[in-house]
């Protein structure tokens, strides 16, 4: 197999070093990079200061064959990358008449007179391979150093991705004849990150070399990644796929999905496939139940509404919660929340109607029913299936949980 | 002043570094970072492999003088951070008695059984000051070196900051003896940031220089952040309420709070005060409203709780909106959303309505009603107020912000 391409993203900037904004550049750049088969072995930011900047670029080169930085090629007198490149390189900048006409070109569209510091940003290192931005008025530089490549871009996102996607990829896949890889998500929920990892153990245990796995936990969920290297990609997604129906016959309750799919939107398509309407009654999760099935573009094709039943008066007035069932086994209790679930799926005319009700916190909770209890349930009609969490002591993530839970039992009534 | 305290802050995941998941947590710890005084020198990402994950602490204990780690601290085999941390400070993991004391715990109160890989989050490097970590599995940790300090936290969000608010920041202000630094946030909502600056400026070039001001907007609200930066802390408590005393006279009404209030506990305590109920009937926010009200703890005082009318027909049959409404004007009318806000309030029996329809998109637009047409409602039983707004193209922005809008029109209403 060939030797693996490595590279380095670097940010430069103040603002992204001192947390005053969020970084999205490296993340997308390095799942780009990623799809070409070229792994980055390092993320870095470092601020607009001449010596930190030739540090980390003496350091990357000595890491990575490609350094791709965002940042610091504004106008004003704190960005220096442009500079510190020259200096790196040994060369020295001068104006670049194929970017001089973008800039100026820009500035005519908007109108604006060209000042001499706009000017300056059309200087570029001589040693330099200039890379037209047709979306700003920074230009992307591409350099060349022992067989390494080295790429400087606007921090702007959508300058940065305009240059990616118009010029830097396909620059680099021909550059480094990069092999092929593979990726494939698989969504699981209902089993946590240890149980899963024993389940599968002997199946990990068995992948070929050239098939790895990773596991990517978040909260109720774990999705599993395998990533294939070879020479062929319909190979490689052959034999992923023949790992996939392997562990389809181990863990299959626990699928959901695959790739960019969410719980939501599995259990949407379910039920828009099968033509069925859902109504939702939510006490403790309090609207997010039906935030996440909304948030859904399309989601009227299967949502009709619902209530939130927060008081116990709203219970009974809108629901139709039988006061004796709240006298008698409280407002969390199985009984309750299967009449809220059985109730709002009548009363709003939907084929299936599903329901929360538990102590949220951080109050409320007594020695019967700590914060965290929580029922949920599902009806449609001919029959109801309710089940108790219990889950833990913050308040946001029992709202989280409690919602997603009930998509799940949603899903696995549907199938 | 005294030297600067210099942090390195390390993300260790192949999820970070092949930009599966978005990293938030370095930008949260600089932040915080910065508001102790201490100067992030460099963020850096590297996998889970060891001998990268060894390069880099060699490299960031010769620049910094805090290594914060987050990641790479589960049950599975592909989580080595716990190993190389024990191997770069010649050390061995051993079973820490008060960290297997909460593992348990969690195991125990979540119902199930502790089995050896979860036993094993409690082995630590025996060179390592134990951490506790009450809202999940993996302890935090906290090595000395030749007076550096490294720490290693999960990569979970809400874990890191447990960790850090309850633990780590004050320890390291400890250690490091920072210098008096005294923030205070001022929240305000219903003005742009460039219209806030310039009504301001005046009062911005009057503060004297050891009080900085930053703007830190984010969507629908401008924060406005002072730091003072001194000797005593009452001293500059009481500058910066002078400072404040004096903004207040000149932007009375946006400011809606201070610190980490959020819109929904103004509110939420407004209401309170008053002795009022509030009911919600929410079409294009989808339940999103009735979460921003119930997430804050001890909603259920002024909450009774709404209608999702997502459907026509559960506009009608739920909220008593009149079908004539609907026809003549459309669900996305001044019309139907008056209707709602005060037939909920009735049917309810809360002191106050409030009401959202829109088309939240990114399909159902129409010449006259495009996508980002909202409209909002507030009733009080004396008087019924409605506001159009034009939003955006995103429907995740689009209900988000809706929710805001009638949070600040409660808000505005109530005052």
């Amino acid at each position: 197999m060939a030797k693996d391409i490595l590279a380095e993203v670097i940010t430069i900037g103040d603002e992204i070093l001192y947390g005053q904004i969020t970084d999205t550049n490296t993340q997308w750049i390095s799942a780009e990079l990623d799809k070409i088969g070229v792994k980055t072995v390092r993320k870095s930011s470092v601020g607009d200061r001449e010596d930190r900047i030739l540090d980390i670029l003496r350091e990357a080169e000595s890491r990575a064959d490609i350094i791709l930085m965002t940042g610091g090629l504004g106008p004003t007198k704190d960005d220096i990358t442009k500079k510190t490149l020259a200096k790196y390189f040994n060369s020295t900048l001068e104006i670049h008449p194929e970017a001089l006409r973008d800039v100026a070109e820009i500035f005519s569209r908007r109108g604006f007179e060209l000042t001499e510091l706009n000017r300056q940003q059309a200087a570029l290192p001589t040693n330099a391979t200039f890379v037209s931005n047709k979306v700003g008025t920074a230009p992307g530089m591409w350099f060349e150093k022992d067989g390494k490549v080295f790429v400087s871009m606007p921090g702007v996102p959508h300058e940065m991705k305009w240059l990616m996607e118009n010029a830097i990829l396909e620059k680099l896949r021909q550059h480094f004849r990069t092999p092929i890889i593979y990726h494939k998500m698989i969504r699981t929920i209902g089993i946590g990150e240890s149980f899963l990892a024993t389940k599968i153990e002997q199946w990990e245990d068995n992948l070929p070399p050239h098939i790895r796995l990773a596991y990517l936990p978040s909260m109720g969920q774990v999705k599993l990644r395998l990533t294939a290297t070879g020479e062929d990609l319909d190979t490689l997604q052959r034999e992923v796929q023949a790992q996939i129906d392997e562990l389809l016959q181990i863990v299959p309750e626990y699928v959901y999905g695959y790739g960019s799919d969410e719980l939501e939107m599995t259990v949407g398509r379910a039920l828009a496939e099968k033509g069925l309407t859902l109504a939702v009654a939510e006490s403790c999760t309090g609207g997010f139940l039906g935030h996440s099935i909304t948030r859904i573009p399309g989601a009227s094709r299967y949502f009709v509404g619902g209530v939130l039943a927060y008081s116990n008066e709203v219970k009974i007035n809108h629901l139709g919660v039988n006061p004796e069932t709240l006298r008698q086994h409280g407002a969390v209790s199985e009984q309750t929340v299967r009449e809220m679930a059985e109730n709002v799926r009548q009363r709003l005319n939907a084929s299936i109607g599903v329901a929360t009700t538990g102590v949220a916190g951080p109050d409320g909770g007594t020695p019967e029913k700590p914060v965290g209890t929580v029922w949920i349930a599902f009806a449609d009609g001919t029959r109801t299936v309710a089940k108790k969490l219990q889950l833990f002591k913050d308040r946001e993530i029992n709202i989280k949980f409690s919602s997603l839970s009930v998509l799940n039992l949603i899903r696995q009534n549907l199938s």
